[in-house]
């Protein structure tokens, strides 16, 4: 058309009228647009923080492909599989999949894994604006760098509920020098062998593990980098005009790491909190755990002759990896100008005073939707560090989820019940189990049952987190939860009780799909059991989901439509139902 | 039953009776025992040559547990995967798989791999005895360590036609410290980067990396080995008598490495190879590629108050890895007593006359089966190195192959044609194609087509060597065919032409599985297409098959019975044959 077009001034008239027409076409194509992607995964070098290993790819990049749609667009992506011995999916962390619950990407409860060779159409569509991403969901493949961004704007003619001149792009993560797949093994192991802190956190998949740029900072103890920007390492610049209002989308997908970030001199107000609107408020720092989205809004107030760090750092275990930088340049200022102060201080890794703060100031925005004034069913899931024959794992009341072969949306729609544990997981845990000190008896078991919920019913979850293994330690847990957005009615103290039902925050809690607990409190969360589908409700933390910290959710799966073969080509699903038959 | 009758003398009589009767049934279920076994595979962490890796292992051994049966006897597996991401397969290497071409564990040709969580049944039958193997089959998961023995015994009652006091079984391989995962993307990257040289050869599993057991021989360069015996890298030793006769089984699994075995003052009376018996001929030492397996007679006639090495060393490349070794222990004599003198010297790795020499002294035992006198199909297979969009691959007449998603098994039988190439690949090379000399074009084209085999005709492969990518450069390639044993007719210089078809051996050639083509050569191999099934001949170097260096046969495939639906489950065959109802 546009070749057309502009190739002859004879056809000027003519073309008027196709453009006229066509964009009548366009106009009505804005309100249901299809974006169709070809996608292949395979595994490649690569030197996210300037020392090269093997990295998960995507199309041939690092992170994946930014996918970019509007609101009610329908996304189709053919994913090949080009990795020679592994299954792979892909979860779209955030899209709640309303009728399509077999492309949610999730290992073993939607779909069965791509196997090598084989292509896989994810087709679904982006119903809500927001900032999201996507990552593997099959073992610990979103470590090996499965991931990439997915951000929904607004749909045409829609607008945002705040203003800004330009964007940014964050994609959080952090990374470890060893193979995913020695990891996988050591946390499998008897003895068990931890992970370890992260070599280095990535900024849209860029750090720097063997200089740093803020070196001139440090006291000699690491070498300034000598970066020509061209580099798989060198930092993602952020240029900007003074005296605008720019959105910093930020997600985290970090294997481990609760993270805080930071702008030098400058203050952000977040406006977004995983697809949502928020009531905006203002902070000089965010906590950011793994599974959540945030957009601030920054303005470039401050002297335009300058430049200003932008910095990630550890938060909520001892950290041991350094800070994730980068540079927020004011154009016309050199970007190779180094600021001339260190980068933001992080606070704390155990200030949990400070996070808390923040976490409390996330607030829906007027006018979102409110949660249903009570609930159905309310089920309580204590977070426990446990051993099973000696090998350490995570449990919830006492259960540690081990994924069956068959994944749970096929055999519940068909009634395999030899496919999975047919008894549902405890709503509860003993009540003089005590969060504040190691379980008497740390010793759990194997499970794979189902909460299976009343469709649209209003369903109340407490995790009540508890001491781990050793005493006096607790941990933080970002809890994802599938298909669906929860409200956060409240974070609290030890255990939850009774007096606690009315701290909860029934006028204005942030609809989010992930969810902090704090070292030895609770979080109460409330949703709507409104989707077609099984789905996932698990730790963020790639090591502890391995380790069995997860929980299976299914609702109405008889409402499911037709579940694409593909996806049932595997365990009980792929055995039973096969009736191969001369062509 | 034993406890029984041993608890109370009463019940002698009855027990005299069960005796009798159960001995009956013994005799009978002799001649068709069932051996079953439940495997798990997983990843661990092991020190094969004391430095600690990943392995593959199967119930927490690596290698593998020794499979020992009887001729006649049938072995049923069940085979579960217990690693995290990737799919599994075992081969039965040497097995022919009459009546069951699902069990032959090739990924993407007999079946479809066994997936994370999942369990397959290999059921077969074991109807020759011999020295046999078995390893993964899919991406290089055996240069991971999957691999063990196969021991098939004559049937009860039969006898073997050379006599011995005791048997030894030694399984070699080659050992990388670099990950598998690691390898495959090298080879697979663009620039190419080829694995390299091993860091150590295994013998049963066991070498040693940071140590030699001959140091004091090696003027200073490696340190005298301070082990145990214990350790996972101590080797095993051959405990013998003085004058005695042992059958030493020596079958090789390595994924690049061709060998070279020998004891020290020992000669070896070779007795079989690859589960066929051959002329028995006397040697010093002797060449083992990869995928050959063979029997010796050694007879401890030597000073009994000393031991003597056991030495393989790398033949046909450049040696960069250090000679594994184990000793050859007199008893009474202490094991722990070295030899006075170096380990036997490896003859020169570019010594094929020595090589060519010792294969062309194998030849079929008196009373062997003949082949027929003429073929029905000759086809004549170039072996090339080429280059694919820059990619490095290995060709057959000019096609590298990529095997389909959809195994051939399946999509042969139902006649799913979009699974695989239809077109037959060509049956030959240009007639003016220079072996000598690098291609003029070096460029190839990926495939998957298969060469479909009349049933019960007489086919004869021609395997022809060529000059690799660079000047002067042939190289050594071991191939094994699947689901038959083929007669090997024997071994030449340069092009094959007619002028060789008298040098042909229909006299008394050996039946073997794997035979090698020698730099700048050919190797003339027939065989009877008599097994209905689908199977793959390839290179057994690990990383050749995976750069493309194999073909596929299929015969009579419309004769194959009910495939077991689990070998069906991905691919064309999993999406199109999946009727899903409800239970």
């Amino acid at each position: 058309m546009g070749t057309f077009c502009g190739f002859d001034p004879r056809n000027l008239l003519i073309c008027c009228i196709l453009l006229f027409l066509s964009s009548s076409t366009a106009q009505l194509s804005f309100a249901a647009k299809t974006r169709h992607f070809k996608w292949a995964v395979e595994y490649m070098f690569w030197a996210p923080d300037c020392q090269e290993h093997v990295v998960m790819g995507i199309n041939g990049q690092f992170p994946g492909p930014t996918i970019r749609a509007k609101a009610g667009d329908t996304i189709a992506i053919e994913l090949t599989n080009k990795l020679h011995t592994e299954g792979v999916v892909i979860h779209w962390h955030g899209i709640r999949q309303l009728g399509t619950p077999w492309a949610d990407g999730t290992a073993s409860i939607s779909q069965c894994a791509i196997n090598p060779g084989e292509t896989f159409l994810y087709r679904f569509k982006v119903d809500k604006a927001g900032t999201y991403f996507y990552h593997g969901h099959l073992g610990m493949q979103r470590s090996a760098g499965l991931y990439g961004s997915l951000i929904v704007d607004v749909a045409e003619g829609e607008k945002e509920p705040f203003h800004y001149d330009g964007e940014f792009n964050l994609l959080l993560s952090d990374w470890w020098h060893e193979s995913v797949h020695e990891q996988e093994v050591g946390l499998s192991s008897n003895p068990f062998r931890w992970i370890g802190e992260p070599q280095s956190l990535l900024i849209n998949g860029r750090g720097q593990y063997n200089c740093s740029l803020a070196a001139q900072f440090s006291n000699g103890t690491t070498e300034q980098c000598k970066l020509r920007g061209n580099e798989q390492c060198a930092p993602q610049i952020l240029h900007v005009l003074p005296n605008k209002t720019y959105r910093i989308r930020i997600a985290s997908t970090t294997a481990l790491a609760s993270l805080n970030l930071a702008v030098a001199n400058h203050k952000m107000v977040v406006v977004e909190a995983d697809g949502n609107y928020v009531q905006p408020f203002e902070v000089e720092d965010m906590d950011i755990y793994s599974g959540e989205s945030y957009s601030v809004l920054l303005t470039t107030n401050q002297d335009p002759s300058k430049n200003y760090w932008v910095s990630v750092g550890v938060r909520g275990r001892k950290p041991q990896t350094p800070q994730g930088l980068t540079i927020l340049n004011y154009r016309p200022t050199s970007a190779s100008k180094l600021p001339l102060t260190p980068p933001p201080v992080t606070p704390r890794w155990d200030d949990y005073n400070h996070s808390k703060s923040f976490s409390n100031k996330i607030l829906a925005l007027m006018g979102s939707p409110k949660p249903p004034r009570s609930f159905d069913r309310r089920i309580f899931l204590l977070n426990t560090q446990n051993r099973i024959s000696g090998f350490t794992k995570w449990a919830i009341n006492n259960v540690s989820l081990v994924l069956p072969a068959t994944p749970y949306l096929g055999s519940i729609k068909f009634g395999l019940k030899g496919a999975f544990d047919q008894n549902s997981p405890p709503e509860n845990f003993p009540g003089d189990y005590d969060v504040m000190k190691p379980a008497l008896n740390p010793n759990s078991t194997h499970g794979n049952g189902v909460y299976l919920l009343g469709l649209n019913t209003t369903v109340d979850i407490i995790l009540q987190n508890a001491n781990a293994l050793a005493a006096d330690v607790s941990e933080i847990h970002p809890w994802h939860l599938h298909g669906h957005d929860f409200w956060v009615l409240g974070y609290g103290e030890g255990k939850f009780s009774e007096k606690d039902e009315k701290k909860l925050n029934l006028k204005n809690p942030p609809l989010r799909n992930t969810a902090v607990i704090f070292p030895f409190g609770w979080t109460a969360l409330r949703f709507v059991a409104d989707n077609p589908g099984a789905w996932a409700f698990h730790c963020h933390i790639e090591p502890h989901l391995h380790m069995g910290m997860g929980v299976v959710f299914a609702e109405g799966v008889h409402r499911v439509g037709r579940i694409p073969n593909e996806a049932l080509a595997c365990g009980l699903t792929g055995k039973r139902f096969l009736k191969p038959t001369k062509n």
